[in-house]
């Protein structure tokens, strides 16, 4: 089932996931995304899973939330034709469907105002920005080399029915840009929060859970801190790996060149 | 020297500060933002603080700055008197002066371009929002009636130098709103700190630092942590208060109809 530069990891949830050593591979990022956004996800949803890799999102909320129908948007046609092997390895063909696509031309794609929900984790860097990866595959995922953080959010509300949430992660220094761009297409920032590596250390990440065409208080959550002083998982992120050993195996990372 | 409904605080700089009963009493809002701003006042620079009320931030930077000239601006004559008895009060007429003015007015009342730094703790409230004060001089202070947040950043560009620096601190509620408005008269966001209560616990604050005309990489700090469990002051709140006793004189309010 898994070729060479191939491993089929374990998940929390009890799925299996093929990753490549050739593509990007996914963090805690995916995992605390996924679990930010199955809470409000309500039953009978339609999920778009905006730029779904090897699918870790779309595979983890098929079975942790109430979606109905989930579907992943990859650029990359390596990449989708492996999210589409995860999800016959995790027969969830019924629920879970790959596109490949480009998110600037979502509107070819998608009709208007179809899903209830966006998910995403996009590029973080911008494509001026930071050590260059030599594996381009890795570099698309990780830089902002096909799409841009407007591409991303003005796809994510184009797809949007009306009041329909949008759920980001990205990095602190994109923050100012995220809340000017969800402004710019109608999506109104309802909970912010801030994750950290450790307590009483500056955030390295953002999660962000936005609405279509409604503005309401943005309540900012307290910070969500990964590990504890002794390196260890906090039990809020124990909480989220479903307190299974999964979590333990994979180690809190940076972003980097992967 | 103080009047009835009056008394003479002690501050942690050994200056003193009238406060009236009557009238908005200051809160550890106004320390540490005059802290959060005083590191990045330059030599010989001359500062705005807008809505200066008692004069209580115009009076700190007055002794923690390198400005050379402190202009506080406040709409209500009751308030601006009070502050102009505190500058006499710490003898530094030479380095502060009090304007009585609407910050709506604020093209008649300075020069374009003229101020090296703004410094604001506005009205948090939105007018429709929060329980009334009775006391509609404190309620002035509090709500939006005389000006709101788009009213306080639109001046603070007009008043500020190209390059200039904006420090604001305000409810994490309007943080969307800070950005989106920041964005829109010019002001480059380059670092924000959410203040805590306690650790763990969500942010009841945040403080922001922008740049006119300048849009550098937006820094997220680590919080800024009020009280340990047992009700006191963390260490680093204690060195804003230079770790004299006076913090310790100023527990730490919410923001409530003061």
């Amino acid at each position: 089932m898994a070729s060479e530069n191939e491993k089929i990891e374990d998940l929390h949830t009890g799925q299996k996931l093929i990753q490549s050593e050739d593509l990007f591979k996914y963090g805690i990022d995916a995992v605390i995304l996924s679990d930010f956004a199955s809470k409000e996800i309500r039953n009978k949803n339609a999920v778009l899973d905006l730029g779904c890799g090897n699918g870790i999102i779309s595979i983890l909320l098929a079975e942790t939330s109430r979606a109905e129908k989930i579907t992943g948007l990859e650029i990359q046609a390596e990449a989708a034709q492996l999210a589409r092997r995860n999800v016959e390895l995790n027969s969830i063909e019924q629920k879970v469907s790959i596109v490949q696509g480009d998110i600037k031309e979502i509107k070819k794609l998608f009709e208007p105002c179809v899903f209830d929900s966006v998910v995403t984790n996009p590029p973080y860097m911008k494509e001026s920005k930071g050590k260059k990866c030599a594996n381009e595959k890795v570099a698309i995922a990780r830089s902002e080399i096909k799409c841009n953080l407007e591409d991303v959010i003005r796809a994510s509300s184009f797809c949007l029915k009306s009041n329909g949430n949008f759920f980001m992660i990205n990095r602190p220094d994109r923050l100012s840009e995220t809340f000017v761009l969800l402004q710019k297409y109608n999506l109104g920032a309802k909970t912010l929060r801030l994750v950290c590596p450790q307590d009483k250390s500056e955030p390295t990440m953002f999660m962000i859970h936005a609405k279509k065409d409604f503005f309401p208080e943005l309540k900012v959550m307290k910070n969500l801190v990964i590990s504890n002083e002794d390196k260890t998982y906090t039990d809020e992120v124990m909480e989220i790996y479903g307190n299974t050993s999964k979590g333990a195996n994979l180690p809190y990372q940076e972003t980097t060149c992967r």
